[in-house]
């Protein structure tokens, strides 16, 4: 028989979790292996709230073949101070700031793995709801500590505040990836950013940082100040709006799509220049129309991304450091959680929500 | 008022032309444009029949903002001998094997066309069914005698036969363009080609021209001896056959699909490794489903490709030289045409029709 989450290792953890697809998140005792001689230990200090941790506490990726396991501690954008280093560790010691992402193991003998691509890995192990090389559950950063292979940690530059560079390990990197891999990060491109929540808002300042030129696209009129006062786009197009729609045809290099819901395709591809690519970053439930013959008339491209591996990651990161680029966030206490997960539903939330662990995560 | 077409130029030309939606052609008088200091005018000897002319001359591409125009001579895989040129054209002179696709004018101006890319010119003249720069309507290689700006005819190389080279006019650049844009021209790779046809068998012969091992993939189990032996494909998948997908799944760095009918994306999506390409070169008048989550999972791409430009054609053609490259073909009479295309209709060709209008081809 299976041991119970508490005891399964011999290191103590508490955190939050869901026990079932309400999604409803409360106190959970669990545990954490001991530090390998690979791991890296630390004390988890933020965790921010990603939409697809919504998702999965309700248990809604089952038709993408992704089920829930429960308990499950939710959590992929985890930063914190280390503790503990294993023997054979080489790049952190106790004290470092660092992160964990997406990722805490792949098989690392893919052409994947080998090209530190460790998030196409066919086997890649998500930080929580999954299962470790070592058959336990993995539990992700709503939780007090994190024990995790030094290969998928990174280190966070002095120079950025924990919280806001917690959202970096998933929504930074999932947006600064396609614009590296699709070129679209050259001084003088034209990049669309449709969206803007969580990832848009981000690969708004990654696409500014990069010189390019960026044109934040979202149905909503009243983000137009916000997108080019605070985050700096050098324009805003309203997506229902059919004349400024019409006027910007042919004009964008590549889209950074982040919408999550269905929806045309028609509209964005008729944005791009010939050549251009619309890279989609979120995953709708119902898969939208691919209009071909406007793909054809300007050899255009539809592409997905998924997040990035850990070598970019790390770049990525580095380079946010470099040009002071963090998120835009909420900072909650942890029995704020639920409240903020309705919230999150309805994308009621400029742009992330961070839970201050270090400081409100109580175990007794 | 404007004049007949018979009179509206000086020299008298003579072809087959649809009169309306019927798509039925018949012998028709018409006339084209003197030498101009630029042109080359040259004895039509083989025109290609695509499948686009089946669609034009049914006005079918309706829906699709491209209404035809009658008469339609059809015809843009058109080869012949130069018989005149003007004071000014420098790469041709009487006698030249030559040929002209889909293009027979472009701006000149745009980034499209400064990159000798004038197929995504926004304003590029198609061959036939459209208005040249004149304001009069172009005339296909259905006809006896063929004039054309230097710059959208290419060098046929003297190891060609005539009747085989016409239809890499379009279906060769078409499924060479893409084979090289998207780097899937590279010895070792493993590409598919969906559809076994006029365009398919073309691109099985280019990729493996370029030592690529290619995998057709077809509906028609029939077709595998032809593809295997013939045509030299590695291997063949029956996409029907759900065992032999499956076995297939994230082994292919692209596929070229050459199929026009709408169909599922999802199975070749699967048969592709992690950033693999899916180039359609075929414009389905459904646009099918998205898969968006199997493109995110392996940063996937699904691309649309239209034709190729001048520089490129002329690369192409000359590398069809060197590998002895030309289309299967079946060679006809001009008094076959309509039988032809009801065969065509039928996909009842092996691979190509190709008119011999040299020898077939009277006024009288």
């Amino acid at each position: 028989m299976a041991k119970a989450p508490e005891h399964e290792h011999p290191k103590k953890a508490f955190g939050w979790a869901a026990r079932d697809s309400s999604g409803l998140l409360s106190p959970f005792k669990f545990s954490r292996r001991e530090t390998g001689e690979k791991d890296v230990t630390f004390k988890v200090l933020y965790c921010g709230i990603c939409h697809s941790d919504l998702s999965l506490v309700k248990n809604e990726w089952e038709s993408n073949q992704w089920a829930s396991i429960y308990p499950m501690v939710p959590g992929h954008e985890i930063v914190g101070e280390v503790t503990e280093v294993g023997s054979r560790v080489q790049k952190f010691k106790v004290g470092d700031k660092v992160g964990v992402g997406c990722m805490v193991g792949s098989c690392q003998s893919c052409d994947s793995c080998a090209n530190s691509l460790e998030n196409y890995c066919p086997t890649w192990i998500h930080a929580y709801g999954a299962k470790y090389h070592d058959g336990t559950t993995t539990y992700g950063g709503y939780s007090d500590i994190m024990v995790a292979d030094e290969h998928f940690v990174v280190r966070i530059p002095d120079s950025l505040p924990l919280d806001g560079a917690a959202p970096l390990l998933c929504a930074g990197i999932t947006t600064y990836s396609p614009l590296r891999y699709f070129g679209l990060d050259k001084p003088g491109m034209h990049v669309g950013v449709v969206g803007l929540g969580g990832l848009g808002h981000i690969a708004v300042k990654f696409a500014k940082a990069m010189g390019v030129k960026v044109t934040v696209i979202s149905t909503s009129p009243n983000k137009e100040e916000e997108a080019i006062q605070h985050l700096g786009a050098d324009s805003f197009l309203v997506s229902r709006d059919q004349d400024q729609m019409q006027a910007a045809m042919g004009t964008m290099d590549g889209i950074i799509d982040t919408v999550s819901a269905t929806h045309p395709l028609l509209p964005f591809i008729g944005l791009l220049k010939s050549h251009g690519k619309l890279v989609m970053v979120g995953a709708p439930d119902k898969p939208p129309e691919l209009p071909v013959l406007p793909l054809l008339m300007g050899r255009k491209m539809v592409a997905g991304s998924a997040t990035g591996g850990m070598k970019e990651t790390q770049e990525m990161i580095d380079f946010a450091g470099k040009h002071n680029i963090t998120a835009d966030i909420e900072v909650i206490p942890i029995d704020y959680l639920n409240t903020a997960m309705e919230r999150l539903a309805k994308a009621d939330v400029r742009y992330r929500f961070v839970i201050d662990i270090g400081n409100t995560l109580r175990s007794s």
